[in-house]
């Protein structure tokens, strides 16, 4: 076995918090007699490459060991990674593209009410809240998160950040083969988008173990999630893109504050040069072995998220049925295919068809 | 405009066939005053390069115009053809993999009543009927099929195709976020077949156009074909993938009969030197130039169709939750990942994990 574990189970219990956030809080970490049971604690993992066998090591089960059979050495990643420039990861911002049609409006408006539920689930008291007038570009909280605040947070959002581009590129599948209508490349750009956050959600959970209750709040959450966002594209792809761009702006804000929060030294177990990221993570991302901190992870994941609000937010510009997905086109001359990790607030429809 | 088209109408009535048929056939084909009415008509293109205007040609709308818009050149394909010698194209043979377990022997019977099915629609006569005891090997008939009976073979069998392969790749995308389980690389197989298939659909839409009552059709046997695998797959992953493997095997079964009464001289229309293959065929499989005929096309589609023979039935025989897909993995020492079209009835387990 490559990498020990230290465990740290980061089950605080949150006094200060407010009486809702104590009840969703408590049913998540289901307190016991010895404090706070492992029902629903996340417990963060921290791998270090020199093995050394200790029981607490065997505690923790790896989730998915590295499929290795007696004639199978690995198998690989169905889209290698295109990889950003340390310039392009630096410069991602929160940003947030305000609402323009009615569409948009109520598409913002539900993001909201997952916003709320979120900040529930995750425990967040009020000083830990940034200003709620500029909920997805302000970054400055009274006090910082922990780090199991942090990894409940990570893992609700990529558990179910893998559904909008899996329903959105199967439905336009279906209705190509259907109404006997060209896709125009929209397909494969949802589906490696969809395949990219379970990558995000596979390398969270290589680092925590969530319990027996945040599982089944995923499982929930997943029913609830995967048929709304059926019939809304059913209904109208151009909100669902909307509503996708705006969940992406919440996952560049989330990733933003949490590299802030470990720059301002903040999440000591992240900042420990013995804390090593899961080796599927190094190999999706292909991180150069120099640049391998938890903070060089949040910023490929957050890159990744700023493509995703871009893409979303441009695709929601255009028309539905007739444009091309200008990130996979070839431009006429000179010009390049539009970055959308460059463009927070997505490309309008002129700009890019 | 790059090509012109020399209108074949062939809605032939057919009168010695049998009553329930002929019924089918004269929905499919509602007979007009005029002998026979565009509402379900095939209309076979015959494309060629020289170009001339010819009233004949305006009527036929291009289904997909290479979307061009002021900036944008082309898309490209989202997953490039992998390619095949010709020695693999030539040495696919119809098969039959006899069902050893009771899920084997139901996914065969279902699949009898689809076959049945397709060659009601399909209007085959009692002679164009190969032996009835090996529906997928035996390639002799009394009397072959028309060029307007195949295309609506074609049509149909690739605008349901289209549906297993997103299906199970999008509900195994769903298990692995919502069970945290790792999925082995089955996803993207699933999913580049999927698109496999859409192409092939693509590609004969650009020969005929359906009328509207054909659309119709494919409309609903989509909704009705894509709710059964949605359970079924639910229900049981392994015996689904034996049913898509049974399908597959129809698939090479119908390319090998129309291949070979092309090559026995039946289709005119289709041996014709005039007979152009659509350029989005030949861009996606990088046909050479010399070999751009419809039975290379044939050739093409049919190798195709044997790798998901070999990939479904493989999959089926393998643990679905826990194996790793043998054809995107890597193997230990000097050995190659398996090569699905080869094995027509698929590997068994031993043979690749
Ligand atoms: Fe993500
Ligand atoms: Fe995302
Ligand atoms: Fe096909
Ligand atoms: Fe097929």
């Amino acid at each position: 076995m490559l990498s020990t574990s230290l465990q740290a189970k980061l089950c605080a219990p949150t006094k200060q918090a407010s009486p809702l956030s104590r009840a969703v809080f408590s049913l998540l970490y289901s307190p016991s007699t010895h404090g706070y049971s492992r029902v629903a604690c996340i417990t963060i993992q921290q791998h270090s490459s020199r093995s050394f066998t200790t029981t607490q090591d065997k505690k923790l089960r790896d989730f998915f060991p590295i499929k290795e059979t007696e004639s199978i050495r690995q198998t690989l990643p169905a889209w290698p990674h295109h990889g950003y420039t340390e310039q392009e990861m630096l410069s991602v911002v929160p940003d947030h593209r305000p609402a323009k049609t009615v569409g948009d409006w109520f598409a913002w408006k539900i993001m909201r009410i997952c916003r709320w539920g979120m900040d529930l689930a995750t425990g967040l008291r009020d000083e830990q809240q940034v200003d709620k007038k500029n909920p997805t570009t302000a970054v400055t909280t009274i006090k910082p998160l922990t780090e199991a605040q942090w990894m409940i947070r990570f893992l609700f959002l990529e558990s179910i950040a893998g559904v909008p581009g899996m329903v959105a590129g199967m439905l336009r599948h279906l209705h190509s083969i259907r109404r006997l209508k060209r896709d125009n490349g929209w397909i494969e750009t949802l589906l490696e988008e969809s395949y990219n956050e379970r990558m995000h959600l596979l390398t969270f959970l290589k680092m925590s173990e969530p319990g027996r209750f945040m599982k089944l709040m995923i499982i929930g959450a997943q029913g609830v999630y995967f048929n709304s966002l059926f019939l809304s594209y059913l209904i109208s792809p151009k909100i669902t893109h909307r509503f996708i761009g705006y969940l992406e702006e919440e996952a560049v804000h989330t990733y933003t504050m949490a590299i802030k929060q470990i720059d301002e030294g903040h999440l000591p177990k992240w900042s420990d040069p013995n804390f090593v990221i899961p080796d599927i993570a190094v190999k999706y991302w292909q991180m150069p072995e120099e640049k391998r901190t938890m903070k060089d992870l949040l910023l490929y994941i957050r890159a990744d998220e700023a493509c995703h609000r871009g893409v979303n937010h441009t695709l929601s510009n255009l028309n539905q049925t007739d444009d091309p997905n200008p990130f996979v086109s070839e431009y006429k001359g000179e010009r390049n295919p539009p970055r959308p990790a460059s463009k927070p607030q997505g490309f309008e429809r002129e700009e890019v068809i």
